[in-house]
């Protein structure tokens, strides 16, 4: 896993990339496409707390791919080329924006704690906000403004990653609705390649809270910064639902895809 | 100066309201205005520093008044009723809108620690920020969605609070060039009034920051928070130069008042 080189199969020649907490990317030859292998790595408080989930690469590109899939068929442009295998996602690279774009419809984590707002809170119309990528700051949220003076992202463009992400909050909250889990928060990421902005990185348990709609069990990477147990076991139960809503196996009366009405 | 009731003369019969780190608030029997009584006691992050700064409190009670009043007569609104001898304001009460409102014509300070930006960089247009006053949270950043979310403001009420600003900035802007002070940031604070909003709390060398042009030599609290030394003087060369361009007597070619084109 930590070659330089690919030597075997497909990817031959394609060559180390860039490795982040989560995930290890190799490039094409062309320069044009990246092999992205996700980690089992858990990092979590900006790398001050670290692990290992079993199994968390495969589940998290294949749920990364199937969201990508979704998203694409509802107009969404994302990076995603292609699954090849597990584990592994072939995509287009692109000039990531160094902006984490969270998208809000309840109140938990950092808002919770950095405005001292009560958790659960539905947060209505859904909040968008803007951090910009650095680990040496701390991810610190920003103004669009902020961005521009950052050299991040021109306004103009902040203004395109707002509604982008409104849209994609829209439909992954009407596929979640349907397998029972509340979409609670989840950060994006987007990047540049020919003149178009295209979502990038991942969407998992990884970027995206998951309560279970009922019980508020949560089903995403909470689990372990929080030290709650049953760590694996929620993001495989969150692979089986996304895997079963993708094919249209939800046995529900609600929402899309249900066969059941 | 503790006294809970005033005793003597014109404010006989006030009582004491707050007490701030800067400030402390006197009541009015009808409860419309307050006394505010400037203190000498300097404090910066959050109050984790703490000291003296001589004549601080009658420095920026005049300097205040008549930024206020320059303000007042380019159409903003402020609390500002009447300077009463040194180092007070009566001013109308206000229900007071907890959020500190920062303006920034160049880079310094928490902006460019937060975002790793250089020092004294030109920022146009001028940026406007929005800060929770809450010393237990640490006055974190919020956008106008957030202040919605805490009950500090409605969205429309943020977005007359960004013209207000800006507008202070403008006016606050000519009149300091013309007495060569760069007006780098400041802070605002402001209050609901019967439906309108006013300016309120000071403005002064504790809340602006103030740079010589030319020489770049800090003239506000900056020295008293970097222990630069020369503060009394620093706020004392600022109340010279604000009393000479409030009564026109500016030696200077530039900008409006000067008497010399
Ligand atoms: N299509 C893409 N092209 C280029 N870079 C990408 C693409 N998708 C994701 N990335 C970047 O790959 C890097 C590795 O991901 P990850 O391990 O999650 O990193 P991090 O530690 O920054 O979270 C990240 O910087 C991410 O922005
Ligand atoms: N016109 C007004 N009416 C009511 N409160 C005011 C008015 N002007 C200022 N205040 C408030 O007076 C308090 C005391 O000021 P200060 O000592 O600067 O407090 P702080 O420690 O919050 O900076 C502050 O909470 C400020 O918001
Ligand atoms: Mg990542
Ligand atoms: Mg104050």
């Amino acid at each position: 896993m930590d070659e330089q080189i690919l030597t075997q199969g497909r990817f031959a020649g394609w060559t180390f990339a860039y490795e982040g907490k989560a995930k290890r990317l190799y490039r094409s030859p062309e320069g044009d496409r990246y092999l992205v292998r996700f980690k089992d790595d858990a990092t979590a408080f900006n790398g001050k707390k670290r692990g290992q989930i079993e199994s968390k690469g495969i589940v998290n590109s294949r749920i990364s791919s199937l969201l990508f899939r979704l998203l694409e068929e509802h107009g969404v442009e994302t990076h995603l080329l292609e699954e090849v295998g597990p584990g592994q996602m072939l995509v287009r690279a692109v000039e990531i924006i160094p902006l984490e774009v969270v998208v809000r419809n309840l109140t938990t984590g950092s808002l919770s704690r950095r405005l001292g707002l009560p958790e659960g809170r539905p947060i209505d119309p859904p909040l968008v906000e803007f951090y910009y990528k650095s680990d040496a700051l701390d991810d610190p949220l920003v103004y669009p403004e902020h961005a521009g003076l950052l050299g991040a992202a021109r306004e103009e463009e902040v203004v395109r990653l707002r509604e982008l992400a409104l849209q994609v909050n829209g439909v992954l909250q009407a596929f979640f609705q349907q397998l029972r889990i509340v979409l609670v928060d989840f950060k994006l990421e987007f990047g540049r390649a020919d003149g178009r902005i295209l979502l990038a990185d991942e969407l998992s348990p990884d970027t995206c809270r998951f309560w279970e709609a009922g019980t508020g069990r949560k089903l995403d990477k909470d689990r372990f910064r929080q030290d709650l147990g049953q760590v694996e076991e929620a993001y495989q139960e969150m692979l089986r639902r996304v895997e079963a809503g993708a094919t249209g196996r939800v046995a529900s009366s609600a929402g899309m895809g249900g066969g059941g009405r």
